[in-house]
């Protein structure tokens, strides 16, 4: 028996239009550095979004599916850019500025941008590339920046305000099938080429309401929302949509991702909500040590893209009253995997233990635990294994294979077509998700697992320990053992063996390094990530200076 | 260009496997009037849930698509029909206990209900309307009553815990498409034969996620529900398969529904947050006024179904502490259409005015006001036109018309597909609907129109009055003028004269009734909304005693 229900689909269009209606009030407030931020309502931001559909189409001929890149800093331009290009039927292909120029010009190729929008304060990064960008007929400017740099690029170069100025404010919105593409979004895979993701209208729709809901991040429009992690990393982790679509307002950061801006723009603007890596926590929280502001509109951040010490979950809510949030995500998922909020009724203690979990999955995600042999693994809190999911906003294929295909490589998607998420861990029986590790970090030792995040968590919860990355080395005897790399706090002269005696009242004894190393730092990857290849990388090639303890 | 996102749908079997296996702790409880309640966790009702799916299909027979009828309270068995027969690809119709007997017969003929699963305590009810029944095979009796009133019926009776005891936890969900019906519910219409709205798993599940964000109810494994709604209206307002999805308990009232009751089941199992029509919190308030309960675990009611006498909204806030929000919806809505939660940064008396509306629509549900010549009347607050929406929960049609096609009648329906709400009012410029009438209720007197709810609304304001409902009655000068119906509280003998100065603060002079009359209780429909026509055939009928003011 079919329904009765009207047969509406789910559109990036429907947030645009209803944003700009139902929550013209709102605004989106972009960081300027010094000076007044610039600040625009939701109904501004949905007109002048509708007049860049127009010039798109009118002007440089974009047309339905063809790709419209963008290489920008969040702000208000490339909010106008993710609202206008999929309502008129195109795709926005998020540019990850910190990809390296090879790469870069690899996605801008294998998407086929036709134009490419970009912040003037990143054409340097640009117009290097440009003679190698063989789609790109159009590049149009946002904000201030040197634009000779352009001089002499075949493609043609427009101004975003002059281009939009005086186009009408209503567009004849297509009406579009909910699972055509919205956007495209690469992983910064460290091996291989990046794979693209390609969201569809449905998945960003459907993802939007899932942050809106309590067990999500709670956006409304009593909120205003400060997304520090980028615009071109999985939408923003869909912060931005879904502010547009509850009225919370949007602080932009733009460039200015440094910690001292960072608590600037939150003592002057006052948001109540933010979202990013543990990297930015860490080094805000130091900021405010160091030159406090006032940081008290803030109710929560969300904190993912990577494992986040209890020890800065801790420091947020006891020095700044500011109540951390765990999320778990990827690319692959849009990105909202779990969201660690602990369940009613439970003591201080229990709660931490949650909270610090990668947390519960909604039910729009479903999960399994995969044995390295394929089989189930129990869902009882302590049995590990390679997580697994499915779901409407879940990847089934990357974008553009060999044929112009979707394909599905066969390390990332089951047969049956969940998406393995490379990630180790333990689920308990109430649906909470504890990561051990990535499946290629965990340390085989002897048959069993050891986790090397784990070890790093409680190394750098030492107070003379600034970070700390454990990677798997090879081991005559045992297959792998962990090799710990130390970043010690200035001034810190802490000895290996006493770091050793601390990590042995925490985990068992054959899970203790033996093989330790100093380092100036834990390298990073251009999303912030500990990049443990690299460590791995450099004691192969014997650069570390490695100390066997007996 | 296609998106490289899983292609999962949106369905109820989602909605049970997710909330057993994540939220597998959350508990249903059931209220038994004396004695101890029923308490049951998710685990458990979702074992129960495969069980019941299998024993309507091995034991009774129940193929996808056929028809399985409900005429129970609010109680875990009735959410285990709701989770179980969509899931397996069959049809829950939901039967309204409160409909007239003949209503009951046709609708159960009309949707070819092949097993009706039936409390016990509704036997009476059921029996005889039976020998009329002519789809129904058999008859599952849940809970405690005398079974013997279906001694000798046609169909075949099954004891609902015997049918399922012992059956395998474990069912081949099919794949079902997520436009497909799950759960049929009719309109209790006041006029004509009652309308089928068929719902899909999509339209459930897209609700169930609207209700679960901060802008719908809230709903999260923090909370525990108590849908005063029934289950057999509207779904209970979607309240309890958003909370199996979030993993919020569930108080079920089961049939102790009167004002004494309800405060107990509150004081003793503690829920958090409810949901019913203006009536019920009416009699709990003097409830409570006549002998004080410990409410104190009620965050928010949720109130709808029919426009909130904002002193009642107040008289809550200040006497219990509890938050009132006004909602408005309808059947044809899933229910949901908008809610009041204000927006940030009110002073206290803005706050009341955005309170006091029937509230914001979500991105899901699109909205315009027409005229009564169908054109489109500015959303700016002032100007008035019947609201009409669009949207992936709301109606495009009504189920089985002659030839078992959905119909869509042209005052229901535009042509353009829009649901006619039969609502009349205003939309301000962010979004805030407030509506002043039904269409049909509306009095139209020399070419203005006068709200009937808003006198009624003002009447109901004063301290002598218990109730009052306003019509449009006839007159030769002005086409239509207001009739005012009073309800005075006991010992009251205020006079109309009184009345009228108290309304012509409030109101303009030309909306003033001349017409007013003393009744004993205004007449309400099946689902405890104001029946007008009763009051217009009376006054037609002259059995009102009507005083005329000059």
């Amino acid at each position: 028996m079919f329904s009765t229900m009207q047969d509406v689909p789910l559109t990036v269009t429907r947030i645009l239009v209803h944003g700009a209606l139902a929550h013209g009030k709102a605004q989106v407030v972009t960081w300027t550095g010094d000076g007044e931020p610039q600040r625009r309502t939701f109904h501004e931001v949905g007109l002048r979004s509708i007049q860049l559909a127009n010039a798109l189409h009118d002007e440089l001929g974009v047309e339905e599916g063809q790709v419209v890149g963008s290489l920008m800093w969040n702000n208000c331009e490339h909010l106008e850019a993710y609202l206008a290009v999929p309502s008129m039927g195109a795709v926005l292909h998020t540019l990850n500025l910190r990809l390296p120029a090879a790469q870069l010009t690899w996605v801008v190729n294998h998407a086929a941008d036709r134009v490419i929008i970009v912040n003037g304060s990143l054409l340097p990064l640009l117009a290097p590339l440009l003679p190698g960008l063989k789609s790109v007929e159009h590049v149009v400017v946002a904000g201030p920046g040197d634009r000779s740099v352009l001089d002499g690029c075949r493609a043609t170069v427009h101004d975003y305000e002059e281009l939009i100025e005086g186009r009408p404010v209503r567009y004849p919105w297509p009406v579009i099938d909910e699972r055509r593409a919205a956007a495209l979004c690469y992983t910064s895979g460290t091996t291989g080429d990046p794979k693209g993701v390609a969201y569809s209208h449905r998945s960003i729709y459907l993802h939007s309401m899932q942050i809106n809901s309590v067990e999500g991040f709670g956006m409304s429009g009593k909120e205003m929302v400060l997304p520090v992690v980028p615009m071109f990393h999985a939408n923003a982790w869909g912060t931005t949509h879904s502010a547009f679509m509850t009225g919370a307002s949007i602080l932009m950061p733009d460039r200015f991702l440094q910690p001292g801006p960072l608590a600037d723009m939150i003592e002057t603007v006052r948001p109540t909500v933010s979202a990013a890596v543990p990297t930015i926590w860490q080094g805000l929280l130091a900021e405010l040590d160091a030159r406090p502001r006032d940081v008290s509109s803030l109710r929560e951040v969300y904190i993912g893209g990577a494992a986040c010490p209890p020890s800065l979950m801790k420091a947020f809510e006891e020095r700044h009253g500011i109540r951390v949030v765990h999320a778990w995500g990827m690319t692959e998922l849009s990105p909202l995997g779990s969201v660690a909020h602990p369940p009613a009724g439970l003591t201080a203690e229990e709660e931490w233990r949650y909270r610090e979990s990668q947390g519960l999955f909604p039910a729009s995600v479903e999960y399994r635990l995969t044995s390295a042999d394929g089989e189930l693994v129990p869902l009882d809190g302590t049995s590990v294994g390679e997580l697994e999911v499915r779901g409407p906003w879940i990847a089934g294929a990357y974008f553009g294979g060999a044929e112009g295909e979707p394909f599905r490589p066969e390390d990332k998607f089951t047969p049956d077509g969940w998406l393995k998420t490379g990630d180790v861990g333990a689920i308990t029986e109430d649906g909470f998700l504890t990561l051990t590790d990535r499946a290629k970090d965990v340390i085989k030792s002897g048959g069993e697992w050891i986790s090397s995040v784990e070890l790093e968590n409680h190394l750098m919860a030492h107070p003379d320990v600034a970070e700390a990355a454990v990677v798997a080395v090879p081991d005559e005897k045992w297959g792998e053992r962990p090799l710990a790399t130390v970043v010690l706090k200035d001034g810190s002269g802490i000895g290996y063996e006493a770091l050793r005696a601390f990590l042995s009242e925490r985990v068992a004894h054959w899970q203790l390094p033996e093989r330790w190393a100093l380092i100036e730092e834990v390298p990073k990857t251009s999303v912030g990530k500990f990049d443990k290849k690299v460590i791995r990388r450099r004691y192969a090639d014997g650069e570390l200076e490695v100390t066997q303890l007996a």
